[in-house]
């Protein structure tokens, strides 16, 4: 991408006023495993996809419980993220205890929003390496905000971050006017969809490969892994290999990759090849 | 622009005399999208062009309320301009409370100012990436001023920072003569004109993608985002377009453009190929 | 592997969003003599390989006791593992002085990942040089966990780290199914026979340099060092060199390495010369 | 000038022992806008020319109060000068607290200057980008102080920094012996002709583009900016602009410059065409 | 050996996962002159060779008594030996006040480890210059301990550190089994003929150049400096120089040294020339 | 002179042993004015050349009082200049409060030395570029000693620093017998004579750029700065200008030269050229 | 010497095992003017040959008194040896003061050599630039012991440090047996001896350029400069200049040199022009 001398540090600014530490550090969120987030207007559902390592191991943890009602998804270097949300945690913990309440999650994540700025800003430290998805439900209802390493937050209705994530929100953006009512189940099918969308050819999602994370205006924090719930769900999608889906999504993704390839993602052939050794680094 | 050995460092002086590093950061905000400010003698308004990185997720805030008398325009990165603004906002709560009336709006900006001298002459921090048109009324009446990030603040009757802001500062130099007696709509009408100079071809304001803050003599700051006033005052302005506006403006903007070109703008063809991939960082 | 301007320092990331130094500093991990772990459901077994740099020495540790319920098997660079593992027994002792109960092991983990993470984030520290295979039993049962310098946790059933170290785990994804039911004698066993696997050409496992560590639902901490107890289980092995087992796991290991090989180890043939030279530092 | 190893570090002296770093922060000084200075033996005045960037804005301020018997005119970056002058406000004001009386301006000028000395013997910071002349009245008469950088500090019966300011010291030198015995108008005016003197071709002075600034033995400091009184000086100059009295002074100044250029200002040529790019950075 | 962009820093991973400057550290000890230490089941023994600069000094002190029941035989830079051995002596004595007991060997030994480790994971530091066999007798018995500056520590029967302690080696490990039962005095001329094996030609241990020291289950700390016992213990190894020995220790040394040097050993011959300048540094 | 990799930190030493950065800030005193000191058995005497950067300004101060006992003429840069001899002041007056007498000069001297030194050997900071001839006349009698930025202090009987110093050396050198016995006036004509000598051609002393200072046994500091006595100092002296002196001593200074040249001035010609640009750095 | 990427910094290992920086401070040494100690069974005689820069000036100080009982005689830069011998003053009256007796040389050494060894090993600091003899006579009768920068301490019969002090060594190595017994006149004249061996062609002993000092059993520190004690010695020593005695010692030195020179020395040529101009930096 930018490979120059003003990208050794994140306090530098290149002569065009970009960061170049930091939007490398963006590059280790790519490769992690997909994760998506929708809102309904009384639901939040997180779902991800597990990558393990060597079939020797457990899955790598990619949905992660805050409180009762925050939780999130973690597409970047795992160690990181356990820094980030045992940080969150505390955060938690010590609003409950403080204000005897649960913590608004745009408070939340603010904390870490500015804690990642810091590591923009200072001489000595790096960038974060890993985005998140922190979705919940507080007093003003359910909430899915976006926490990048720059130290940028975003609200959203549904999005997506991670490897082929750009598929998902290809998804999402054709039936966003679908979720404000949808029931709790649809609200999760239309995330396992999208999910399936960035499945590289050959894969199927399965009981093994996905976390799933409901929060509700009524409900506490559920986390479904390799459970029996998540079996009903995937037998009510359908097809759960991306083929066929692929197929009609191929042609709009094409065209919406087309533009965007041409800027910013010159080095597309190069990451997928990345892609083929996910456990270099801990990514997740 | 100027790529050499003395812009590693904001501490280090180019043989001109010049911290290049700096100069830097105030590309950053070229990158945000427009905002414009105007004063008249009763009131101040601040209009911007929302930037949405994906239909899925919330426009990004361009305008942030600080306290009931002051608001601030932001361009550049967002994480900046949050830590900036949450500082500001501590600041006007801290003079609250010690000595019972609204901060002075000068003397806000220049607290952020002399935080951000700072960054400019110590090793290790970087000159913040964000410029801020900070617009109020206190004591002393309406205000306009333009913070940016090495530290300079100048007050304006009307000004504009963002890409293609200069069409907006044409348009606004030569309407100067009008902004004193301006009715409260008036004003308003004043600053979307101008910031619809800054759009680029095809491109048209709406209720979605325009935020309006107006703060009174004897009116608390008030933000239009997505509201039925906006459409009243787009209404207003007959063509929302900047097309036909262009055709009259251009010919005053080309000549202006053309000596400033010359000396610090000759980069122009490249910075517009960057607007194209706006998003790339959390520019706002 | 990745040789360039990136990879200098573990705070600086590459354009592709990863830590070379980070990656260097697993390296460390490859030139040591191997370790596997495996868990039944009421037992942790450790083995590893001893490599005695000279006769005159006595063999490095492998296997460190931590507490009655816990050991650690490492690979890497020997001071690392001592300063990692004095800090895991300090933080062991204060559990159980201030909570009067054993130290829950992922916690145990988790408190050395913390301290890995953060020599991966700033400025002026080196990431450590060594693995760790975390095997006990605490309340939650047996449980074995796989350190690495990254910060990186992960929980196995079976795993194995250091020189040659993937074709134990070969022969572990083909014998997964048969550890949760296994005896004590047998998961010995298991263990023995990977790491007989990883054994080069005409070497053969013997009382001299097998470390065998096992803990327990109702067993302490046990460590067999040239102990009789090894010799039986020598015994039981049958062929204690891997010649025999190599011709056919051979083929299944050749497979697997193929494509692996192809993106993450093109310098295995540079690696096999490094370890015919593995006392150049203290490789354990 | 002098481009080479030695100019990175305001710490680092070159083989002929001088401090390049220092020496660029010098031509940022020479970028601002024009400042001259002059004392008689009742009076100092200060007279600046003002450079507004865009015709929104207000003015920059030139000249600043820092208390009743001393004011600063600035020329460099504006950030810079606000910090100094913040400075010296708070030492007059202590002083004023302490002694109770106005703090002497010699010791005034000393303290910026100690100040601005340790920016050039420490590492990690930067010597300012502003020079200064203070200018008032104390218990020993009329003083006029220059003050740089390098945390040099003369004193001057009359001088003029900033751009084209060697024209102003021209005709300051053929006039000095008339100073002393000058009345109160008579010192306004041969300040204004000197700032004329450094205008360039087709631009004159203006009530909007002039500050001036007057502290006397038994007057407190008085600021002229956009009056009145401005205006009725401006007449009596006669001519406003340098264009007749370059002719006769043309002569003088080009053989005095010759000889300079030969040495220390062989870039000028560059210099003037940064000159036409003031804006840049916040030279003032 | 390593020359490369990595090894500038011992904080500084090589891609193969080595620590160059760790590496470089251990190479000062192979410049100090030759040390052996044997164990047998009531005593250690350490000697040394002496090498003076110049005839006008004093030798270098080659052994070190740490207190009555451990003393320390060094090869490497002079000064950080002091520095250690100092410290070590300190702990010693803060073992008794604070104890009163003698401080285990082992514990003192790893004191210096962590030390010394230390000194390769911070920035700004350098590894320390020495090796030290810390030999003694504490209430588990006699101990051999072999100090490195990269903090690593294995304990020994017998080994040999400095100039040419290979063939020192190789003649320990062909007389390892008698060790355990050797008496005083024969354990005393084991140690003194591996040293012998050290000598380069045409030199030969002298009752000057040996330093000897004994420590025992009932004997205190004694050190035999250019002492009577040493000319007796000389007369009783026969040959004094290496020639006889060399003959018949050549074949088994050489074919040892073939296979190595390969790997690790290829600058022997410039070592040899260093050796010839041994005074360049304090190298002991 | 040495410009290479071993000059950028004054504390790297060259191969050849010599600090370069320290050696370049000698430098800078060859800039500045000369000054000279003679000392008789009852009066010390300094006198220093005043450069004027321009007609308006007052002179450069060459000459400082410290105490009455004690002043500085200084070379070099005053910035650097100033802050010493505050220091020197308030060492003194420090000393009359705690000892209730005058400092001791040598020791006032070596507190400056110790200051400088500091400055040689820390990272981070530069050699002063200042040097300093400090006389007065304490206790033991009248003294002269030289400061250099090196940390370097002599006592002289007649030295003299600064721009052509050589020349004023070579005169006290021909002259020293009879300094000892010299009245008061004769002194100062021996000073005012070595001064000349430094005069570049078609230059001459006056009252305006002379400085004298004369302390003695029962004589306090006092300075004639621009003085009647001065005057008449000048007339003694007969001839003003180098010129006819130059002829005789032109012969023994260029012998002298000579050899000097070869070795340590090979650069005359350029520093020649440098001096003709007095004012580019403030030296004095 | 060694000039390449090793060499800029005291904390890092060349590949050969050296800390260049510690060599080329070692180098300043070799630049200073030759000192001499030798010691009897009674006295320490240290003798030192003075370098006066300039005639005007005393001769710098070559000999130091620390305390009644020791002195120092010093190779190297000036300044760092007042840091140093400062410190050694301090410390003897510590000792004094605390435990009521003189400070034992020994420890007054390893004193100095300790803080030396920290600034070998420590990032940003510099190895000290200066050699010392440490003579003198405390409880355990008397000592001479050699400081070297690098940290290293060597007691010596009798040592020659500075420039061309290998003569001085050489002829202090054939009389060596000499010096026990000698009477205290019979010691001066070995040193002064030595110290005219040092002398360049056509330099001789004088009563000016010789410093002597004396210390007993029951004789205190005394120093001979420009004494009349020092003319009588003189006029025994027979031939003051080394004309004679060279053509006799030359033979032996030159094999001596010889064989040096092939690894150590090569750069003897380079430093004998160095010589030539000893005052460009402080040495001593």
């Amino acid at each position: 991408m930018f490979r120059n001398q003003y990208d050794g540090d994140a306090t530098t600014w290149s002569p065009q006023g970009r960061l170049h530490q930091v939007e490398y550090a963006l590059e280790a969120i790519k490769q992690g495993s997909a994760a998506v987030g929708v809102v309904s207007n009384t639901h939040t559902v997180l779902v991800a996809l597990k990558r393990n390592a060597e079939e020797l191991s457990s899955y790598q943890k990619k949905i992660v419980r805050i409180d009762d009602h925050v939780g999130v998804a973690i597409a970047g270097l795992a160690p990181d993220a356990r820094v980030l949300s045992n940080f969150m945690r505390q955060q938690a913990l010590a609003s409950k205890m403080t204000f005897n309440r649960p913590i608004p999650i745009k408070r939340l994540v603010n904390m870490i929003a500015e804690r990642a700025q810091l590591n923009t800003q200072e001489y000595g430290k790096r960038p974060y390496g890993v985005g998140m998805l922190v979705g919940g439900c507080d007093e003003t209802g359910p909430h899915l905000y976006e926490f990048l390493p720059s130290g940028m937050v975003l609200e959203y209705l549904g999005t997506s971050m991670g490897a082929r994530s750009q598929s998902a929100r290809t998804y999402l953006e054709r039936n966003l006017q679908s979720f404000p009512a949808a029931t709790r189940e649809e609200l999760v099918l239309y995330a396992l969809r999208a999910l399936r969308d960035t499945l590289p050819q050959d894969h199927e999602l399965t009981r093994q490969n996905v976390s799933i994370c409901v929060v509700g205006k009524d409900e506490k924090f559920v986390l479904y892994d390799d459970d029996e719930e998540t079996v009903q769900w995937l037998e009510k999608l359908g097809d759960t290999s991306p083929a066929a889906a692929r197929s009609t999504a191929a042609a709009a993704a094409a065209a919406a990759t087309a533009t965007a390839a041409a800027t910013s993602q010159e080095q597309q052939p190069e990451q997928a090849t990345e892609e083929s050794n996910p456990d270099a680094m801990d990514t997740n």
